[in-house]
């Protein structure tokens, strides 16, 4: 059993940064096995120079590969790619996982239909770590699903606190759910809803309610829940912004000679502020709710970048993520039982509870998705 | 007639900042006159300690105002709140435009029903201007609107190049609908229909296509369309990300001796960094596509906030922002006439012209909500 499949000829400049990615990840996980997936010449090559990744990898040989402009049902019809072998590895179990930095919609495609979604999940959903003034947050989803419903976005919910005690490390991360005001009579029904069940499930305690634009940055929540559409432009919206700062930080300080000096007297602290917002240690965007560990690394990255990617993957096989998903799943499932069998009951306690609130009756998503 | 008729009351520090703010106006445009609404006593003392915004004001005495708490369904039982009153003295044509700091669901509101949407505009929107690193952008629907159709989105960038022509001074603004993709095939039907009208309407040259998030601080387009869920969302992201950027340099250049001496020598390129990114600068959320000019400035802002937010309407005003509109929007109710005749003609023009994107048959909420 290895733990990971590796798709060694994903991404702008494979399979090189992969090997020299695995040969950072072999020195923080020498219990790792990867099945290291590609031209086998050109990887001989390469395992030659890194030492401590040909210590952890066997190499399983192919010539295809999937381009950055391989649309996804081209890509289906490709049974020898690296990234397909990589899948099928998966989905097959001799693997744990699968890293890739190739083509992003390709990889959802293959991923949905060969390694398929966990029982309990509807749509799988993308998630990624970015940087606040409070620690790192979790964001999802980042773009597999253009259109949710409740039901989506409360397994997102469960998927996004599993993988906040995985990969981060917290106990009881805070959830929130992105919208255009904080208060509960924002938004539209779907969202409504959605904060409704969470309010009644295990994740209650945790649920602290809807969160705006501006508390993706400043940290409110560790966890922030969105449909695919509004994850994917806040996600770009942000290292937008990021980005700009950066342009116009390196204009004022190279311009003219006092400029320049201040760069060198305040550079240790510039260069700690640049690895912290470093895209590499955010590289890896993981595709949530599939019966597999899949993890997505930036097609431009760089070997630093591709190891970061490996390392959260590591992380959710080694803390079994998927396990806890289920465990997760199995409660809301339990809720969903529940308020389908005694849903007159449960309306009129909630309209009692709550003022502004919309009522929780038969309109409810949940009710009707059931 | 007056220019504008200014809400005294709304916002933190109403009305020392508004009076202060009509003052630095009143130097950039002294042609205005204003209607300046609420508390006589209060405003005759600040009017005496800033002369040239007595010479250009008229005060109307009201005792009533609305507060930040204030439901907009509350609001509009408030007949003689200083709001209402410069929302009235628009509708009775007193006045061409209207400025507060107030509550922004009640000014909503009460333009909507008061004021009245403009003859063709199913619904207002919300703009505001931010910077890129090519210039200031416009992006607009800002949250006037949670759920939005392709018919809305069109309206919107009708809006939207109206505006950038007015505020921004640009001969033909380009304008692009912000989607998760820059493909012509990525988003749902709505996005779709809305690029198609636009392609084939009197904004086709100006239009650039799908646009994402990154593309906001980019500045690929002087126009950024979208529905006021993913509007709000995006802009709030944004300027979370500069806030959490801006409290890490301070953090840098307050860290040790070394630091500050940097910033000190740094300082005039970050000062011009900061004043160029400054929010006061971008003050003023336009609500468009109203039958006067509606501008709402931040309630938290200064007078030179303030002051930027009444250019804003000035500008709007002296440019007769609403005929240009309304030639915008004749054009595009022309070109919906043509489609509803001749659909069937179009729909086989487009399917031999474009080979990825959907077809513009029937299902074309153009066909449907014309």
């Amino acid at each position: 059993m290895f733990s990971l499949a590796i798709d060694a000829m994903g991404g702008d400049r494979a399979p090189d940064i992969v090997v020299a990615g695995l040969d950072l990840a072999a020195e923080r996980h020498p219990g790792a096995r990867f099945l290291l997936i590609g031209d086998e010449t050109r990887l001989t090559v390469l395992l030659a120079r890194h030492k401590r990744a040909a210590r952890v990898c066997t190499v399983l040989h192919t010539d295809d590969m999937i381009s950055n402009d391989t649309k996804p049902t081209a890509a289906l019809r490709m049974r020898r790619s690296s990234m397909r072998l990589a899948v099928d590895a998966v989905a097959g179990g001799q693997a744990s996982g699968i890293v890739s930095a190739g083509n992003t919609g390709a990889l959802l495609a293959l991923a949905k239909i060969i390694v398929k979604t966990l029982p309990g999940i509807d749509r799988p959903a993308m998630a990624a770590i970015s940087p606040s003034a409070r620690g790192d947050v979790i964001m999802l989803d980042l773009g597999a699903n253009v259109l949710c419903d409740a039901r989506n976005l409360v397994q997102f919910a469960v998927m996004g606190d599993v993988f906040a005690r995985t990969v981060l490390g917290l106990p009881a991360p805070t959830i929130g759910l992105l919208n255009v005001g904080s208060e509960d009579t924002k938004g539209d029904d779907t969202l409504r809803s959605a904060a409704e069940t969470l309010r009644m499930s295990h994740l209650a305690a945790q649920f602290h309610g809807f969160v705006e634009g501006h508390d993706i940055a400043a940290g409110t929540t560790d966890v922030i829940v969105t449909d695919g559409f509004t994850g994917n432009v806040a996600l770009k919206t942000g290292e937008g912004a990021l980005k700009l700062i950066g342009q116009l930080l390196r204009q004022v300080f190279s311009s003219g000679i006092a400029s320049r000096i201040a760069y060198l007297l305040a550079r240790p602290g510039l260069d700690r502020l640049r690895e912290w917002l470093d895209p590499r240690r955010y590289n890896g965007a993981v595709m949530l709710g599939l019966a597999g560990v899949v993890v997505k690394s930036h097609g431009g990255t760089d070997a630093l970048g591709f190891a970061h990617a490996v390392d959260v993957a590591m992380d959710m096989v080694e803390h079994r993520f998927n396990d806890r998903i289920r465990e997760g799943l199995g409660k809301i499932t339990g809720l969903e039982a529940q308020l389908a069998g005694g849903n007159a009951a449960l309306r009129n306690t909630n309209e009692a509870g709550t003022e502004d609130g919309p009522g929780f009756g038969s309109a409810s998503p949940l009710a009707t998705a059931g």
